[in-house]
């Protein structure tokens, strides 16, 4: 796992230094605006779907700024709907990534008008030349991460969660929930690197796989985390499904189960990549760790 | 001004038609999110920013399908700010062009993920094929809608205009405030057919100049309206800078010099036209009407 880490670090670093260069601005009045912005997206997170980006991108000899900048772009959205779910009227949430929310570091208004910039920031990213000399791949990029982020992905997966708490729901439900939720969003980071590298549709069709199944066993390993982890570890706090009630995979298969279908579905997100060499080993191995981590 | 109402309400048709269709959506159970995005974006508003952009794809023989999905993109940007800007953790308005507002007629996460799906679907919108067949013209139209939207246009704005009742500004600052908050959008309406049609440089800067003006043109009597209308003629509740010790063009100038300044700005506005033959005309026209409504 040590050469994942070092993988994973190595992503980090790369999209922190794209974030910081997206969001520089000048002391003009709004300067709280883009204080905001960067406290909301940077220094902190797995980085998870910036790696996913710029490991997909390795599969097809895209080139490191490309990935790059569609991994800063896909942090963006991520942090975005951070900002937002966590606001009093959604999540009500004071901790993220073990430092107080952006509603509670600066207020709501701020927050609001904060995750709105990220949002659009993110499109500003794909669309600007330096992302793909190809029009058409900036264009295919704007696209899908427009659907994986909007009301017929990840804002429709918030919307239906919101109502969760009022209502029972079965296991195809909850799968559903969060194929929208956390789901397309990965999705789109799995696939952005056959996109930037116009990859043929069997490469397409194997990292869409992948990433539904590895979308699921991430958010299995999230509600067990929810669980199971202290807010210490987790850097949010947690046993909040629970207070509210809210069905999760967890609730339903209870801890043990659900373990073994995170298992299963890192096996089958592992079995996708078949038609890809050596070059998608960390794609295979971080479906593991997704699962095993702690935080 | 009855062709000028005609043609406004022409265009409002078009886009109506437009945003109805890509606001369609399937009993599912994110359907309340849907159901809000539809009460926040149709059937309600003057549509000004899309008869901006109808007209401007007129002056360069853009297709009436170009036009009205690119129309149709700025009034989702345009009706997201609404909704988020009427939240109560911003200006808090429980009205809006005639009817509750968003979070009072649904909730306030509602209100939030219905902003959020709305500007992202924009984009959607705008990089879609049906735009233009260019993709070269479809990014550039992505990149102007998010730089205009974003935290150096709308959203810096809005940011600037929260702190705007807590300090004392100038007729600079407010300038520069409104140039943002409303005048960039309206900016990106003006100059979207020149984008569409791959207008040269001149036409570009012409319609750029007749934004600029126009925009603060709009913005004052919007800051008239606030002082002298009702309610019910404008829609939403009004007196509210006033009430909030917020500086605006008509604070500062007084009402008298407010309208003088709009009146130039509508003649500067319709001499930066001079370059268009009679196609322009409308263009001319709606900037007298801008600072003649009631609402």
């Amino acid at each position: 796992m040590d050469a994942l880490k070092q993988a994973m670090a190595s992503a980090a670093v790369d999209v922190e230094a794209t974030l910081q260069k997206v969001m520089e601005s000048e002391d003009e009045p709004e300067r709280r605006l883009f204080d905001s912005m960067r406290y909301a997206a940077l220094g902190g997170g797995k980085r998870l779907r910036p790696f996913l980006v710029m490991q997909g991108a390795g599969l097809f000899s895209v080139s490191r700024k490309s990935a790059r900048r569609a991994a800063a772009a896909i942090e963006l959205v991520h942090c975005y709907s951070l900002v937002h779910d966590d606001l009093p009227a959604m999540d009500d949430d004071d901790l993220r990534r073990g430092k107080p929310t952006v509603h509670k570091a600066f207020d709501e208004a701020t927050a609001i008008l904060a995750g709105d910039a990220l949002l659009t920031l993110a499109f500003e990213v794909l669309s600007h030349p330096d992302t793909h000399s190809n029009p058409e791949v900036r264009c295919m990029l704007v696209a899908a991460l427009a659907r994986a982020a909007g009301a017929h992905g990840m804002v429709g997966g918030q919307m239906i969660d919101l109502a969760a708490a009022d209502r029972e729901m079965d296991i195809g439900e909850i799968t559903r929930l969060q194929r929208l939720k956390t789901g397309a969003l990965i999705g789109f980071a799995c696939e952005a690197g056959a996109i930037l590298g116009q990859a043929g549709e069997p490469q397409h069709e194997a990292l869409r796989g992948y990433a539904h199944d590895l979308g699921l066993a991430f958010q299995i390993a999230d509600d067990l985390l929810d669980v199971e982890g202290t807010a210490e570890e987790v850097g949010k706090a947690v046993g909040k499904d629970a207070d509210q009630g809210k069905a999760t995979f967890v609730s339903i298969l209870g801890p043990e189960r659900a373990r073994d279908q995170a298992t299963m579905l890192v096996e089958q997100a592992a079995a996708h990549l078949a038609i890809f060499d050596e070059k998608a080993d960390f794609l295979r191995k971080v479906a593991q760790y997704i699962v095993e981590r702690r935080s």
